[in-house]
């Protein structure tokens, strides 16, 4: 079946590069991206055409770090430090996950926030509950929420939501069994991160990571405090990355959040590896973390992609996780002069680089499954003259609200 | 006549101190608050309650600096250097309001975005217009925004919006006798910033700053490369702040945006004659030009209120610049060591600062009229338990938008 949307198309294929085509056709057979054109070829003249007229039609967001069952804290706790802030806000909220019907109101309501806001594709952590987890598989998938979630692992120095590395082991099993079927949202394996899993726990997870060739998501080099605990766990790893390498959870594709302090030895270890950066902005500002070095990471030719990480981040919206990444490179400019993130440099972190984590194309790259938003401008500030394409999307990453997100498609089919 | 408004009260009379009164009562007289108390007294037995049920009642924001014929180019032009950030965008947007027909619209357009974010007062910069600048006057008063506003005066390095000495004066002197209609909004002088006013302008504006008892309102210290300049215009001055002092504009109650390189002679120069520094978190990181000492400034006994600073900054709403306030502050933590602001020391600034600065009360402070928002927190995620009125109120200076403010007061008239 062949889809046709009119509008003004714009993407990021590559990092930096920012390709707009006015008034132009998005071509799709079965969902599937055929191409990207400024006037219809005569073959397609009779198929129906989505004329989204004077909107912005451009690749939806993908969120590669947050985590679901923070989502009833989000914007709390703010002022704590992050010791408190885990005693009295995280581990307690993610401790009434084990109620279902709680997990079903709230997982149905991130999911229906998540893609609202044009979110497509996430790589999220759960609790450390099965049943809920599955709860918020099923929720993802029924919004057209695609992506990666995982069964968090922790066996201690977990406070309430602690279990035991015997229940850690068998749960994970249980539930990657159940897994089999879903179809857009698949199974990451998710050990907390280092403090928080026995050296058991650590090596069982790496096995069945190798055995079954699952992805893996973690945390990494946060902050100092969590780098020097660390260094106590494991005297023999000289850096933190070591930790997950000696267990097999450092390899290709591993996800990892925040790197905020990962020296250039640690930057050339995830180079090596394929190991991603995801680069949580909001999050490392309002834990007092620090500033990544982002384009140190992409110099070194490190992957990196962002992440929304609520609820150390407050804002869901990945528009604004894009803005706050340009921040937070401003600010890491006038401290090191570093250049910033210019927008399309970091729409294409919040976009095409998700994308391409999940094997999706760049931009709206022919061959893959469409995944975008539809950006109505007609509730921003009326300009003093006829906007370029290229302004029009820096306004829109700077202005968007879900008010003005008028069509999301995810995995070829529309949403909302 | 009496009004009696019922809700979770809360507000922050002093800095750092939040006080909240759950399921309590607001008493209004002709719209003057009479007191906040937990329990109706006997004697208003019988008068009328509008009541918000659940929903939070607080002082609404005072935004003291903005630049109001920059909304139409909001969230544009932010990769550009600060220079060709002006010519391209600035000062070419600002030249679009000798078209008043224009003016009315986007004016008309910013009054009603800022009542309905729940801005009640304003500094502002208008244009050089003076036409246009009462355009903006009258738009404002409609829609029950209070405070002042300027004309900008400008007579070299202005570009397309440069006026002449004579033109000058002789406007603003037209302006100030135009301005005698207005109830809720007075006019304050408004010298761009040095580099852009001549001697005689400054000189002539502080004559009529003495001989009219005007309020003044500029910039300082915004960025390194504009205080270099204004050391080779003033060669006599050794800082910033005496190229105002000199010509009589620096005086109790002077406003002086950003303050980001003020030095500690300076910041005490603003103690010593009351001026107020307001602090533009979102346009000090989207321009590059620092991170403002706030509490440096407080600690030396200077008042600080907050301004949303568009089209340098991104945001109107106010919840979102105190967010930003905060976030600035925590990077100045963590280079620093200066205690970051707190969301109750955020919240005063964009508050009750603002109030005092027009002679208002602290908080809900009997005596003064009303200025109050109302947030209902029904569209936010659903908690784990029921929370404290203190944890309310920091999730919704967070997570609040547009959507969520329910009714707004100004000047003790319900306008939203």
């Amino acid at each position: 079946m062949t889809t046709i949307l009119h509008g003004n198309i714009l993407h990021a294929p590559a990092f930096g590069q920012l390709e707009t085509v006015p008034s132009g056709y998005l071509i799709l057979e079965d969902g599937v991206i055929e191409g990207v054109c400024e006037a219809l070829p005569a073959r397609y003249e009779g198929c129906p055409v989505t004329d989204y007229g004077e909107s912005l039609v451009m690749p939806s967001f993908a969120d590669l770090h947050l985590h679901a069952p923070q989502y009833p804290m989000l914007g709390m706790g703010m002022d704590l430090p992050l010791l408190d802030w885990l005693d009295t806000y995280t581990f307690r909220t993610e401790a009434r996950f084990e109620d279902l019907d709680y997990a079903r109101r709230v997982y149905r309501a991130l999911a229906r926030d998540l893609i609202t806001s044009g979110t497509t594709r996430v790589a999220m952590f759960s609790s450390r509950h099965t049943d809920a987890t599955l709860v918020l598989m099923e929720e993802l998938e029924n919004a057209g929420v695609t992506g990666y979630v995982g069964k968090v692992n922790m066996d201690r120095n977990a406070g309430l939501s602690q279990e035991t590395t015997e229940e850690s082991l068998s749960e994970t099993l249980r539930w990657l069994d159940a897994c089999a079927r879903f179809r857009l949202v698949r199974p990451i394996l998710t050990p907390r991160f280092t403090p928080a899993c026995t050296d058991d726990l650590m090596a069982a997870l790496g096995k069945l990571a190798s055995d079954r060739d699952l992805p893996v998501q973690s945390h990494l080099s946060e902050n100092t405090g969590e780098i020097a605990w660390v260094r106590e766990l494991h005297p023999d790893c000289g850096r933190y990355w070591q930790s997950y390498g000696k267990y097999g959870l450092w390899k290709d594709r591993t996800l990892m959040a925040h790197c905020v302090h990962s020296d250039p030895r640690e930057q050339e270890a995830m180079a090596a590896s394929g190991v991603w950066a995801v680069h949580c902005a909001a999050s490392n500002v309002n834990l007092c973390s620090g500033t990544a070095p982002v384009r140190e990471l992409l110099n070194r030719g490190v992957h990196v992609a962002l992440g929304s990480d609520i609820a150390g981040g407050d804002q869901l919206a990945m528009n604004k996780v894009v803005v706050m990444s340009i921040r937070a490179s401003k600010v890491k400019q006038m401290e090191t002069g570093a250049p910033f993130l210019t927008v399309p440099e970091a729409y294409y972190l919040g976009s095409t680089a998700g994308q391409r984590y999940f094997n999706g194309g760049a931009g709206f790259q022919p061959g893959h499954k469409l995944h975008a938003m539809v950006v109505d401008e007609s509730a921003f500030p009326e300009p003093t003259r006829p906007l370029a394409l290229p302004e029009r999307f820096e306004r829109a990453i700077y202005l968007m609200e879900k008010r003005d997100i008028r069509a999301v498609y995810s995995e070829g089919v529309k949403r909302v």
